[in-house]
């Protein structure tokens, strides 16, 4: 029996129950006093958790710690700053880190390597420990802070990025809540997407794992805005079971909505980026039928949206589609150019290796 | 003994001997009617030829017929026009190609399949035949109109783009000349990277074949101006043996002052290719040292000078470094970050894995 998957109005990371989240100004940015810089996202109860970090080889101080604290599959709390990226800062860009996840666990109970913690801004700069530290003990958590923490992980973006979706079984009504932060060409100094996901299921640790780095893939893998991955790139899912209902696990009956609504609440939060990329004035989306996989596929998509061609052709509203086949051509994927068609929206512009005429 | 390279002023295509070239206007692009837009290139020896085109799975008329064409590894010409790119125009666009060879063969008095054809501007639109048949009939070939034939392929470039360098071996000078038209985010409808190359060596033709793809890849194959990699890109070299001497291959004392010769021009086309990007500032070069590999090497310095994040920071004379890395980090290039060292011009900004102080 298929489950309806339906959006929360106004639902973010804390509608989820037993999930408390909050935000405030620790000042990492001198010049910017009035912006929330450091949020905190807390489950009442411990149970499963997975991470999918950047494939980035200079991976960010907090990625690495992060990765350590998931690696048992479990995680209580998240902490995040804005204002510094914590990169390329060696040995003490580490420590800051690991010492930023036991000041947040202290604070709330936890051990350390229960907690998972993000940093995004300026790459080379060391982390204003002491304004951590007064930050986080200033931080207020509420079970409706799921708006101010979407506020506070910000940093050029223009707009907060939160959503929840409710699926229910058997009389129980499951949510998966998600906020997520802009990547881009954003600040001149400033590119990082996070994205941190709640669910009050019960979800089995390696299926947890399994359904993020699927969805993960199709939906925050796909986009771009400047073709350039972070150090930081983080998605994250605590799941707390505070639902009830028996654990869900691959053979659950449930296993395929969960997965739908993890689905929902990713792709939302992509869509949600690439329209709120700094400078941004346009969304381009590419569908792709036909592919000899769904890897030729995916290299034909990411190419032809990340192509600097395509992208000044549709700024300049140039019906140009020759830009389209050649950035197809360069992908990597499959293709049997005589066998191609191109669509720019209804019309019809290129079928069978040959121009199709049309009104520019 | 190692034989001097040394640039002849002044030179070009035509100045190996028993080379002959010229431009006209054809009127491919109505628009533009005082600009050149076919030109031809002859030696009046036929020898060896070799080609190196797109790997681009959409190709260009042109570019299919030519590499019929150079399959013997012999030519005696080239014909190319600008103002429409003759790609993405199934079997039309191959006969026209076709006719293209057979008409510049009609007035040199070759078989089409001795000439090498080429065709840049517009994707997707048919060549105005009648136009090119008369061009070609009119057009006017003389020693000294490798000038020409370097302004008649332009299509936005600013500059015409031409060298030629000298070698002397037990008595003999041996010239080998080139001529390119520029590649970038050109004009909105256009993009491709031509060069034509002549040396009056009397080269092997499978040594001819393995220099010119050795030299491409570390000149032309390494420069990006906007990181699409057109449908029509094309370098060819002809070489008639008109400068005497015993037949070159690998084993001859002049094969390395050979290569050497042709990687000094090519060099000077890519870098005049790179610099006159319409719409480009500045130049960016990298130099990578303690690579794994050449190929690690390649990968690592081809996605930062791609990278938008890089040319950004450039443009706007920002020393963010951490893009540099960021982008070295995701070029699937071996990396130790712990080890890396990043120098932007003499200063150094990182080191150890450490951001190192400077005066920014």
């Amino acid at each position: 029996m298929p489950t309806e998957i339906t959006v929360v109005p106004d639902g973010h990371v804390t509608t989820a129950r037993r999930f408390l989240a909050g935000g405030t100004f620790a000042h990492i940015k001198p010049a910017d006093p009035d912006v929330l810089d450091l949020g905190i996202l807390y489950s009442e109860r411990l149970y499963t958790a997975a991470g999918v970090f950047t494939t980035n080889k200079v991976k960010g101080a907090p990625v690495i710690v992060s990765r350590e604290h998931l690696a048992d599959g479990q995680a209580q709390a998240v902490v995040v700053n804005s204002g510094c990226a914590n990169v390329c800062t060696g040995q003490r860009g580490l420590d800051d880190a690991r010492q930023m996840a036991r000041l947040a666990g202290e604070k709330l109970g936890l051990a350390p390597q229960d907690v998972v913690v993000s940093s995004t801004g300026v790459i080379g700069r060391y982390l204003p420990m002491d304004k951590i530290q007064q930050g986080i003990k200033a931080l207020a958590l509420s079970p409706a802070g799921g708006a101010t923490f979407a506020r506070a992980i910000m940093t050029t973006d223009t707009v907060p990025k939160m959503i929840a979706a409710r699926f229910s079984w058997q009389g129980e009504a499951y949510i998966v809540g998600g906020v997520a932060k802009g990547a881009g060409m954003i600040h001149p100094n400033m590119a990082t997407m996070l994205s941190y996901l709640t669910t009050d299921a019960a979800v089995e640790a390696s299926f947890l794992r399994r359904v993020l780095r699927q969805v993960v893939d199709d939906s925050f893998n796909m986009i771009t805005v400047d073709g350039d991955t972070s150090t930081s790139d983080t998605v994250v899912i605590l799941a707390n079971g505070a639902a009830g209902g028996s654990i869900i696990d691959a053979r659950h009956p449930v296993a395929g909505a969960f997965r739908q609504a993890v689905r929902l609440v990713c792709t939302h939060l992509a869509q949600s980026i690439a329209r709120d990329g700094e400078g941004s004035t346009k969304l381009i989306e590419m569908r792709v039928e036909g592919a000899a996989s769904r890897r030729d596929a995916r290299l034909a998509a990411r190419t032809v949206v990340g192509s600097s061609l395509v992208k000044t052709a549709v700024y300049g509203n140039d019906p140009n589609w020759g830009r389209i086949l050649a950035a197809i051509g360069r992908s990597g994927a499959r293709l049997a150019p005589e066998r191609c068609r191109v669509d720019i929206g209804p019309v019809c512009v290129f079928a069978n290796g040959q121009p199709t005429p049309f009104d520019e």
